[in-house]
């Protein structure tokens, strides 16, 4: 008796549709492979995999250099001796930094706070404030292994039986959402981002979807917000943040506010404002909860409850307890993103001239990359204020849309295996993510140059006519 | 309108008990903190709260020193300029081990591959080959945020509806377990270990157990089995193991084997043995998923499936990519867990008498522990020949039963309450991990002279008559 089989499983588990690791991605991963057991040999037309299926500036191939008081202090964790064996390879500040959070922490060795180092959380509620203008309480406060994490235990938490429970997710959304949700009694209630509007966010198309679930058996509880947005890098304006509150209110809904790229806004003419602030400055009391995180290998993120109450505190604690707790390099990254050197300290310079650095990139591929999209043929892209991707449209001749039913793909599928097969690229296809009918996307995260060459080619193969 | 409320949560939630960071685990947090706000003045009568409900070895205070190679190699991967600055703190193998991870990985900001590493997946496969003396196959092998990662993955994996799935789990069970299966569609299937035969696994109270579930709607679909036991140490016997496996065939049982303490056993008369060579021993087709881990702040471990189909393997990676990759650190600790320095490698020294000093400790303080309980009043200790963890069995006077009863708790709690406020020692009740009727129990883990003047006290105060 063969226990395990597909049927003996979940059934919302073969349900779960994760695009950006998904068949494109695993073929990538074969390339790469291929590449690497056969250098020169591949018979591959080209010699590198680009991964650009993820937001991932620190692999390789792109290598954006890491930040390097960040990874100091994470090395002076790691090995305490190194101040003795390499006195003068650390800063002062980097030194006192380490000696602080090892005196609160002792070993990284030892399981933590299962809520998250307490020094640290208080060092995010200073973040907080001093972003907002309001307090924070750092019991309010959950340090988790990446944003994803918190998701997950927020929408398990939420979803209670005997009705199912629905969150609104945004359609562009992210994979992570929908695919938390795959559980018996979850739901996602999409609504769509409008394109034409530089992927705003439409509070009308948000009521439709809540008032659509009045004739089912489906109770609204939450309304995710991601912002700066994924994969459209559209930044929300305040006014509609405050209607976003306001439609919470109206309807009982918790606020998850993924604020995960709120530091990777590159448009002097956009800015950043939480939800935390909002709600503040609005007496609201609308339930909120808001996620940031480093969101990279090292894992590490939080999340803040505003307006939730102590009693519900409390259970998110004893469930993240069953999980023992974060890890402690996630911990200690968070912490250095949340109190990054001070003007004045001996790591500001270097640290400053980094980031600039990063930053400055980061527009400037962007920037580089919409113009060569844009020029494209058929090719349509809205630039991106914020976040690290771009989601161009691409019309696809009636010829490659047959091709593509024929190969029983999605056309926009059929179009990003065509471009990892000829340039190593790998995207993911707008189809993970949700588009309107007849419409077809990719995401894309760096300046991948060959896309352009790979759409004429393409183009000319499956003509218009 | 107040939207969450603990009304609004899935009623699971509520009902997950997790003793080990329960009451017990935050007031001893709230100690700490009044410990270290007024030092020397907090009118408490110990200087210093001990962390022994969880098995912490490398907090503060227990200080455990850490494995000097894992950590300078951790070092290196987080700041590669070290081996520059600091040339000679690092011995040739632990650069040469950096300098091939790194070829590999990249950066750990990173994220990497959403089912771990792939040259760590090989290194684990090694280490189980060499272990087993059977081949392992890095594709069936997935790196994890710790074993608790693991063992929610696949219990939530294994949940389906629309009858109850059930999972055979011990009393003692490490609660883990209990509270990943507080799901709407889940059911734990306790079944008690023999506390007369030092915590032995009988295999007609597992049976009885399934049994039991016929006249309901629960499907039994896997054996939870914790070897070496947590908390009690004991060790499988080989027959014990395949009696087992031959259960798991008889009813189609998905064997889930907890292995985390392999390496911990400190008696010479006992050694592990993997349900993994034990399977392929009997050349068994039981589905089979082993778990081990570092089990440590850093986050690390495996798991490794066995008769497992392909395309539910291929379910599991799509799962484990929602959450984008386990954490990076904690797969190199892995990666230095499962190749340590060998014999000739310039670290291999100090990596040998840093773990036998470590091992030796621990059998030497268990023994010792064992001893002064099993001379206490009352108190029996079965020796504990693995793991890490000790398990009295305490009798209470009838005085102390019922002053717990008037303070509305059950007598273990009341009795490691008791403990706590009077010397600091945070145990586990036993009630937290399920014992017999009558029986009062907690666990331990550390060397805690502090307990038995302690018990000497509670036993004047509530004398038997
Ligand atoms: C919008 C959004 N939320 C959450 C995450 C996950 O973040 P983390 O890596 O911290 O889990 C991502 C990662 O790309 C993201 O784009
Ligand atoms: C039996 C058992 N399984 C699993 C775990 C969790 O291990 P990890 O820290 O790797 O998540 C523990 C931790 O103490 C344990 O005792």
């Amino acid at each position: 008796m063969a226990p395990l089989t597909l049927d003996s499983l979940r059934p919302a588990v073969l349900k779960v549709q994760y695009a950006v690791r998904g068949e494109l991605a695993i073929k990538a991963e074969e390339y790469r492979v291929k590449l690497k057991e056969n250098p020169g040999q591949s018979g591959l037309p080209f010699n590198q995999v680009i991964s650009s299926n993820i937001e991932n500036p620190q692999q390789k191939g792109l290598d954006q250099p890491p930040i390097t008081c960040v990874r100091q202090v994470a090395a002076l964790m790691e090995y305490r001796e190194l101040q003795h064996l390499a006195p003068n390879a650390f800063p002062k500040d980097v030194i006192a930094r380490a000696d602080e959070l090892y005196e609160e922490i002792g070993s990284i060795g030892a399981y933590s706070h299962s809520q998250g180092v307490p020094l640290i959380r208080k060092s995010i509620a200073d973040f907080i404030s001093d972003r907002d203008g309001y307090p924070a309480d750092p019991n309010h406060i959950y340090l988790t292994g990446g944003a994803s994490a918190g998701v997950s235990l927020l929408i398990s938490m939420l979803i209670s039986e005997p009705m199912k429970s629905g969150v609104l997710i945004p359609i562009l959304q992210y994979p992570l959402y929908t695919a938390t949700l795959a559980q018996p009694s979850g739901e996602p209630l999409p609504y769509h981002l409008d394109e034409s509007d530089d992927w705003n966010t439409d509070l009308a198309t948000i009521e439709a979807a809540i008032k659509e679930t009045r004739n089912r058996d489906v109770v609204p509880k939450a309304l995710a917000i991601i912002n700066p947005g994924n994969p459209t890098g559209a930044v929300l304006e305040e006014e509609t943040q405050r209607k976003i509150v306001q439609l919470c209110k109206t309807y009982g809904l918790v606020l998850l506010a993924d604020e995960v790229y709120q530091a990777n806004i590159h448009r002097a003419t956009k800015h950043f404002t939480s939800f935390k602030r909002i709600v503040r400055e609005m007496k609201s009391d609308v339930a909120l909860v808001s996620f940031h995180s480093i969101s990279e290998g090292v894992r590490g993120g939080y999340f803040e409850c505003t307006n939730i109450p102590e009693d519900v505190i409390a259970m998110m604690y004893k469930m993240v307890s069953v999980g023992l707790c974060p890890p402690l390099q996630g911990q200690i990254g968070v912490d250095c993103m949340v109190r990054p050197p001070k003007i004045g300290d001996p790591s500001y310079a270097l640290w400053k001239s980094e980031t600039d650095t990063i930053h400055a990139a980061l527009a400037q591929r962007t920037h580089q990359m919409v113009t060569e999209l844009n020029k494209m043929e058929g090719v349509t892209c809205v630039d991106s204020p914020g976040a690290l991707y771009l989601y161009p449209k691409t019309e696809l001749s009636k010829k490659a849309v047959e091709a593509a039913r024929k190969a029983g793909k999605e056309p926009d599928a059929f179009y990003a295996l065509a471009l990892l097969d000829a340039t190593g690229i790998c995207v993911v296809p707008g189809s993970g993510f949700g588009q309107k009918e007849g419409e077809w996307h990719y995401r894309l995260t760096c300046l991948c140059p060959g896309v352009v060459k790979f759409h004429e080619e393409f183009s000319k193969k499956y003509p218009k006519e």
